[in-house]
């Protein structure tokens, strides 16, 4: 890391850009997106995402801004990201959280399609569908990262998974998690050409058990938002692609479903159950 | 339900106390809470939950208190709950929720302890240990009733399963499920005395693969707060127990832990599965 420029002044222009990034508009006009605190700029170093700023306060953070390239995973193409010491004051006013840990970082974010996605036989993956809120896609990812799912595709609604409430949920997946969006059409025909099973989560009592569906092989879990449910063209081309509806059966009648993220962690790790033979 | 007072003004007392039930301190004082909504306050009225006051706003309803009793279910004895009909206003005072729906109950809460908590051979726990926000162990609460748990033990937290947040992230879950609070300690000495065995959720790569250990019969899953982990008294506990540390094997060195709720819920319904020999 070269010696780094000062910046103390909550006025100046780079201050302003870093404040801008907050905006979901502001991050997909420019590709870019921020990991805030150690932990996040970290795992985004790790996962090698394209480092375009950095700014840090030794104020806040105890220590300097050497020792902090010593303490994170820096990458050795790093030379032309700009780094900056800030004051404690500037750093608070760039900080998205009300109690900054001194490091922030502007990042490219990572361009998925489904076009491009690489896609193994065996993958498995799971559709949201209609799931708006930033921090439900991320402990999705999150979830899905923990269980080995090749991708998180999100259905009918528009996601911003570099929004830094997704990314605190997701714990840093959405850096390396392909999430991709499109419409339930877009969907359902790019899983029925590559011969994916779908496996639709409904209340419906008619469903077959998710423990007595096959979740091995090529598959795709989709889960639909708490209100809404999984609308009637995901239960039909479930069936259509040789797949089923699924129902995590319920004990009570007191308590009618499950939390999207939950009924997304128990189905995923049942997958993960099956694959592994257990 | 016989003919409702009605409250024009703000400043009544009685919409001052209900103001008042949203401190939890106010809500040990009198051993009540409030339901908000009409999906809420049906649920606590199904759970046979004891009525003490009713408001409701037919400006906001759309319909009258007649119509609105009609469509609770409505207790025999709710001839000793008062009653009232209050303006847009009134209402939207006593609410906590920014957008009220026009029905507020004022119930008394379920007392629960470890001493009179009914326990079957073959029951199965959850315990949250150090688990202490109200949307966190609501949405665990919602989980346990859905897979069929008899209780939730709350270890180490000061809980308050009657909080708002609580309740809405339970879906009601808290009205009918059995949450009981202590320290580790004490709670440790009654699965002991019962013969429960312990099974520890831990992130150790050299605990048990969760699918490999044995969860039927009495069992209790101790799951720690995100953070902190679970402390060594539980691990040991689990030993002394006939039970075993547990853990979710990751997929990837990425994502090191599952949130601490879907974590739950894969531990519940796998509990589930091998309890219906699936």
């Amino acid at each position: 890391m070269s010696s780094p420029l000062r910046i103390t002044s909550p006025d100046n222009p780079r201050v302003k850009a870093v404040v801008r990034l907050r905006d979901s508009r502001d991050r997909r006009a420019t590709g870019l997106f921020i990991a805030e605190g150690f932990r996040e700029v970290e795992r985004a170093l790790s996962a090698r995402l394209r480092l375009v700023e950095l700014y840090a306060s030794p104020e806040i953070l105890g220590f300097d801004l050497a020792e902090l390239s010593r303490r994170l995973p820096w990458p050795k193409d790093a030379g032309d990201a700009s780094v900056f010491e800030v004051s404690a004051n500037v750093l608070k006013k760039m900080a998205y959280r009300s109690e900054p840990e001194g490091v922030i970082a502007v990042l490219e974010q990572p361009r998925w399609d489904l076009d491009s996605l690489r896609c193994e036989a065996g993958d498995f993956f799971l559709i949201g569908v209609g799931i708006e809120k930033p921090g439900n896609l991320g402990a999705m990812a999150r979830t899905c990262a923990a269980a080995g799912a090749a991708a998180l595709l999100a259905a009918d609604a528009p996601i911003d998974p570099f929004n830094p409430n997704a990314i605190r949920a997701s714990t840093g997946a959405v850096f390396t998690l392909p999430i991709i969006s499109g419409t339930s059409d877009e969907l359902i025909a790019w899983l029925a050409a590559k011969g994916i099973r779908i496996l639709a989560a409904t209340l419906a009592p008619d469903a077959k058990p998710h423990t007595q569906a096959t979740m091995t092989g090529s598959c795709a879990i989709a889960i639909g938002a708490e209100d809404e449910g999984l609308p009637a063209a995901w239960i039909d081309a479930a069936r259509a692609s040789g797949g089923s509806a699924v129902t995590i059966a319920m004990h009570t009648r007191q308590v009618d479903s499950l939390n999207a993220s939950v009924a997304a962690g128990v189905l995923l790790f049942e997958a993960v159950r099956q694959r592994a033979g257990g």
